[in-house]
C-alpha cells in the first residue's frame, strides 16, 4: 500500500473537497448532493447541458473536464463504482435550462442502469435528457455497442461540450456525439494493478514485470498477459488492433490520445507517443492534434492506452473549439 | 521493471523525438543540438530570452514549460543528470535576441558547474546570461542558498518568464526572479523510488509501506524515514516545517502548488491539498491561486511536495500573466 490517504472509507469525500477548494474558479459542489460537481462557468443563456460521471479512481476523469464550454457537471461514484440514480437525478436538476441535458459516460452495466433511472425520473418532470455510451475500446468486445468506455471518454465528452455551446439543440448534440464515439478507437495496456484505498490491496494480481494486453482500466480481461515487451512492440500490437478496426486509409485525418493510466512516466508516454506517430505516419494517416497525458486513470495503475479519432469537418471543429477546465484548456 | 520504453540508453532521445511531435505547434529540437528544445512562439521583438533546465525523469518539467510567455527553450540532460556545457550553451545560441538570457534551474552541482561553463562560453560571444538557483527545498539546508530547487522551479519559472515577455530587461527579469525564489518553500515525501530504464532497477531501496519524509527528487535523503502515516498528518509534518521557515502571518497571500513525484494517483493529491487548505485557512493565511498536479516528477516516483510562494502585487501580477505551454496554460 502507497497511498496518501487518511480512512479508505472518506477517500471520495476528501478529493472532493479539496478539489472544489483548489478550483473554486471553476466548479462548486452542489448543496443538495455532494456528488455532483456543477460548473461556475455556465453560459446564462439556456443551452443543453452536458453531464458527465462514472465512479471515482479514473481522476481527472470525470471531473476534471467541468468548466466552460465543455462538461457542465459531473456526477461521482464510489472507486470503480457507479454514481447513485439520485445523484444522476439531481445533476440533471442541478443544470438544467430548460434547453434538456445529455448523459455521457462509458458503457459499464452499473452505470447504465443508474443513469437510465434518473433519465426517468427527469423525464416525469418534464426534463428531456438523452444518453450517448461511449464504447470504444475495440478489445472489449466485437460489436460497437458492447464495448467499454475508456479514454475515449474524452474526446466524445469534449464534442458535445462544443455542440452544446454553439447552441445546438439536444437532438443535434446528441447526434454529433454518438457520431463522435462511432468514430472513436482504443485500446490499452496494463502493467500493474491499482491500489484499493479501503483494502490497500490491489484490485487484481499481477507478477511484477507482467503486462497484459487490451486490460480494461478496473482490471477487466484483456487479450493475453506476458512478461512486458518492448514500447514499440507494445505499441505495434494495439495499433494493429486499432487499424484492423477502424476504417481509416491513407490521406484521413485523426485525432490521438496516448493516456497514461497514472503511473506510467511522463517519458515512457512520450516514447510510446513517437511509435504511434511513426505508424500512422507510415501510413499515410494525417495527425490533426495530439494529446499525451494523464487524461482517464485508474489511480495508481502503470500502463497507457491509444485512442484515435477519425474525423471529419463537423468533429474537427468541435474537438479543436475552445474551452477552458481545470484539466483541458483549448 | 514497470516501464513501457525500447533500449534503456535511447529514453531521452525517443522521448524528445516523441514530444515534439506531439507539441509541434509549440516547440522543436535545436538542429544543432538535439538536447535543446526551443519554442516556435518566441516574440518577434527582442526580449529576454529564459533558460531552463536540468536532468531528464521529472517531466513535464523542464520542456513541458516552453512555449509562448513561460520558458523559451530547455535543456535536456540524461536522466539526473545536467545537461551537457555545451548544450546549455547551444541554447543561447537558438533564443538570444540581443537582450541576453536567464538560466533557471534547481540547485545541483553537476547543473551549476555545467551551466556556468555555458555562462562562460555566451559572454566571450559577447552574450550576456544571468542565473538564478532555484532553491526551495526548505528542508535540504538551513541556508536558503545551499538548498536543493524541487517543484519550486515552476512558479520561479514563470515569474521570470511572465517578466521577460512584459519587456523587463535583464537586471529586473533577474531581479524579481530572485525575489520569487527567495519567496518559495516547499518540502516534499517519498513513498517509493523511481526506477531507471537501463538497469531497470530503482535508485535506492524503499520497503513497501514505508515513506520517508522530506526526500529530495532524486532520493537525496530526508528528515526520516518509518511507515506511512495518514495522509493529514503527513501533510501536517510538512507544513509544520515550511511554516516555521517561511515568515507568513495571518492576512499573508500565497501561491500553493501541490505536486505529485508521477506516481501518486490525482485522488490521493487533492486529499492532501484538502488539508493544506484547512491549515492556511486555520492560520488566516489566504490562497491568492493553486495548483494540484504532476508539475515536476521523478519518472515513477509515488510522492508529493508542498510548495508556497509568498506573494506581493508584483510577484502575484507576474504568476498570474497570461501564458501557453504544452503543461502551463493561463
Amino acid at each position: 500500500m502507497k497511498r496518501l490517504v487518511n480512512d479508505g472509507y472518506d477517500v471520495v469525500e476528501e478529493m472532493l473537497e479539496g478539489y472544489a477548494h483548489a478550483n473554486q474558479k471553476y466548479v462548486k459542489l452542489d448543496e443538495e448532493s455532494q456528488r455532483v460537481v456543477v460548473s461556475n462557468m455556465m453560459s446564462d443563456e439556456p443551452r443543453v447541458r452536458v453531464i458527465v460521471g462514472g465512479g471515482s479512481g479514473h481522476e481527472p476523469l470525470f471531473l476534471g473536464y467541468v468548466g466552460k464550454d465543455f462538461a457542465d457537471a459531473a456526477v461521482v461514484g464510489n472507486i470503480n463504482t457507479s454514481p447513485a440514480p439520485d445523484a444522476c437525478y439531481r445533476s440533471v436538476k442541478a443544470v438544467d435550462s430548460g434547453k434538456g441535458c445529455i448523459f455521457l459516460y462509458g458503457n459499464y452495466s452499473g452505470d447504465v442502469m443508474n443513469f437510465d433511472m434518473a433519465v426517468e425520473m427527469a423525464e416525469e418532470e418534464g426534463i428531456r435528457v438523452e444518453t450517448v455510451l461511449v464504447t470504444d475500446d475495440v478489445c472489449s468486445a466485437k460489436a460497437r455497442e458492447n464495448r467499454r468506455g475508456i479514454a475515449g471518454d474524452v474526446p466524445v465528452f469534449k464534442v458535445a461540450g462544443s455542440a452544446a455551446a454553439k447552441g445546438y439543440d439536444l437532438d443535434k448534440v446528441t447526434a454529433v456525439t454518438q457520431k463522435a464515439n462511432d468514430s472513436t478507437y482504443s485500446m490499452g495496456v496494463a502493467l500493474s494493478s491499482s491500489t484499493l484505498p479501503v483494502t490497500g490491496k490491489e484490485i487484481f494480481f499481477m507478477e511484477d514485470g507482467d503486462m497484459e494486453i487490451g486490460m480494461g482500466i478496473h482490471g477487466e480481461p484483456g487479450l493475453e498477459r506476458r512478461k512486458i515487451d518492448p514500447a514499440d512492440k507494445v505499441v505495434d500490437e494495439i495499433m494493429t488492433h486499432i487499424l484492423a478496426d477502424a476504417p481509416l486509409s491513407k490521406g484521413d485525418e485523426v485525432y490521438v490520445l496516448l493516456n497514461g493510466l497514472g503511473g506510467l512516466p511522463v517519458m515512457d508516454q512520450y516514447i510510446c507517443y513517437r511509435r504511434v506517430f511513426q505508424i500512422l505516419e507510415e501510413k499515410g494517416i494525417n495527425i490533426h492534434r495530439s494529446e499525451v497525458g494523464n487524461y482517464a486513470t485508474s489511480m495508481d495503475m502503470i500502463g497507457m492506452s491509444v485512442t484515435l479519432v477519425k474525423l471529419d469537418s463537423e468533429l474537427k471543429e468541435l474537438l479543436d473549439a475552445p474551452c477552458d477546465t481545470p484539466y483541458y484548456k483549448l
